[in-house]
């Protein structure tokens, strides 16, 4: 059984705790039980996706001290499928397993500011922003960044949720309102001409591995579709992974990260800014499942388990992965008899507007 | 939920019932659930590596009447890992749901001397073979087929066990003893060139697909590699592929059948000899989880789903797998830091001598 100590290595047989139990973690419960490890997940919800593929489940909330400590105890390392694990949450998981990533990730991508600065701070390049904690603040950083503006959530956003669009006549002290009055970040608009993620992982030796760099378009600021490779050029691929580096170097992150880019064309040449990065698996990185040597999924595992790295390598010569989002997953038959598509189905017990119900992928081969 | 009726198919959410919880239960049960669907696991061994990734299990003996009605009964379908499945157990599961593949495959599949008599009745040739009831028939085979040529159980035999070789000198008392003196029969050795098998896939409306087919490999009578494709003549590989649909379409046919031949070199040119059939999925199909667009776990659910096959296309321009058996398995290490080798673990926890632990694929790429 590990301890807490942060170089640990697990050997097969040995248990995999995952908080969380979308369908994240059930990919992720998949890709450890081919490696011949165990898994147990933790998650308040009884009718969680990934509790159909674990060995041992614990169904309690994320602030029971007593069931954490428990569940830590049983496992070898603990891994988590979201990013808003709280503070204390993880310290207490901590004083008794390893959790990979650690703390310090999780401290840097929970907070839209934090991250930002933090970003910065490595000489990387983010959207402009401002901090926004009052409605007064808000009209400064309007007056700053100009409109249209997207105001949000420092905390606690996904999918366009926490989030509000400033545009000529939107009432600065009803938007601030509307997002519940908590601390806010506003964000001015980039121009992009594209929005790319780098998929990679870094594992417990510093060693890394990127997957090709993938282009994301979104409906109703949900993940609708990911192509890999992405259109653009060699060289700002490089860079684009060069800068993920050196996220997960500064981080000394374990585990795999998704970094999502802004591309723009300034002075007539690709330009990349940060928008966000998510310390997990990531939805644009769904199309390695089918589409490449080792998936996403079995690199974290690998990471976090200490073990090497696999090949990130692409069948085909390009790879199309799209999100079945609410109704669409009806259309799971006529994809599943489409030929050469991957279809992934999630197991979510009801179907509602925006859920994520599953995704296809297709490799193109010529 | 389904009923027995034949034609029934499955639809998200719905459970699949797996008969036995060793690896190949495992990676089936891992395939149902990338496709949404739910395992009920039935295994007497609390022990099984099957265990670990079903949303049900039940543990109870194969005989246990009143387990099987009511595992049947939380199920949508019921399919196996193994061909050794009591007749009376599949007929109390086929009285409350549909079993797939049904009976008629397991008839034709669990005793050698029948299943040599239903290829022959295709018209399919088969290794030369004789009926052994006695020690008396046996002598009367010998002289028919002569020595060297294999003494093998008529049922129950797998991996080498329950055979024997009848070499010069051999006394054939002995050696009918030494099976237990149970019905066997006789087998002439084949002077084949390649053994190739053959794994496919018939759907429940009889459209049928076929992966590419691989030659195999055995190391005391236990599988040790397979590459894809086989290094046959293309015309020798599609009278494969042809024999198989003939096999499966006789047994209307349900879910991933994998049959064994013999390359034999006779008058110049390649010849068939069906060895054996499995009513499942297939250690020499283990390429296709890495190496194919489709995995044969994937098909066999979308088969007895009745759902639409899946592609068979191959990546890259060969595959090979090789086994982990016994101590073999030490090397995980190693075979996970080597670039594009792709490592199965089946989590089993006692390591023996002869037991498949788990299994590694490359994907060669030029």
């Amino acid at each position: 059984m590990a301890g807490p100590a942060t170089a640990v290595s697990l050997a097969p047989g040995d248990t995999v705790g995952i908080l969380g139990g979308g369908q994240l973690g059930r990919m992720l419960a998949g890709a450890a039980a081919r490696l011949g490890l165990r898994t147990h997940v933790f998650c308040p919800d009884p009718d969680s996706p990934a509790f159909d593929v674990c060995a041992a489940k614990t169904v309690a909330s994320y602030e029971d001290e007593a069931a954490l400590t428990r569940f830590a105890e049983t496992v070898d390392v603990v891994t988590y499928e979201f990013e808003n694990v709280p503070a204390r949450t993880a310290a207490v998981l901590a004083a008794v397993r390893a959790v990979r990533p650690d703390a310090a990730a999780l401290a840097a991508s929970q907070d839209r500011l934090v991250e930002k600065e933090f970003v910065k701070s490595l000489g990387i390049r983010t959207a402009p922003y401002a901090a926004v904690d009052t409605a007064g603040s808000l009209a400064r950083a309007v007056a700053q960044l100009g409109r249209p503006s997207i105001l949000k959530t420092r905390r606690f956003g996904y999918d366009g949720k926490g989030q509000t669009t400033i545009k000529e006549g939107t009432d600065l002290a009803v938007a601030f309102r509307s997002l519940g009055s908590v601390p806010a970040i506003l964000e001015g608009v980039v121009p992009f001409t594209a929005e790319v993620s780098v998929v990679c992982a870094r594992a417990l030796d510093g060693s890394f591995a990127a997957f090709d760099i993938c282009e994301n378009e979104h409906t109703n600021h949900i993940l609708h579709r990911t192509v890999a490779p992405a259109r653009i050029a060699p060289d700002t691929a490089a860079r684009a992974v060069a800068i993920s580096r050196s996220i997960a170097d500064a981080l000394h992150y374990v585990g795999v990260l998704a970094v999502e880019l802004f591309v723009t064309r300034e002075d007539g040449a690709e330009t990349l800014r940060v928008n966000e990065i998510a310390p997990r698996v990531h939805n644009s990185g769904h199309w390695t499942e089918a589409g490449a040597v080792t998936s996403q999924f079995e690199q974290h595992i690998r990471a976090i388990a200490g073990w090497p790295l696999g090949a990130t390598g692409r069948h085909g010569i390009s790879v199309e992965m799209q999100n079945l989002v609410g109704a669409a997953v009806a259309d799971w038959h006529r994809l599943m008899a489409t030929p050469g598509v991957a279809v992934t189905l999630y197991g979510k017990a009801e179907e509602r507007a925006g859920r994520k119900m599953g995704h296809w992928t297709r490799i193109v081969q010529s």
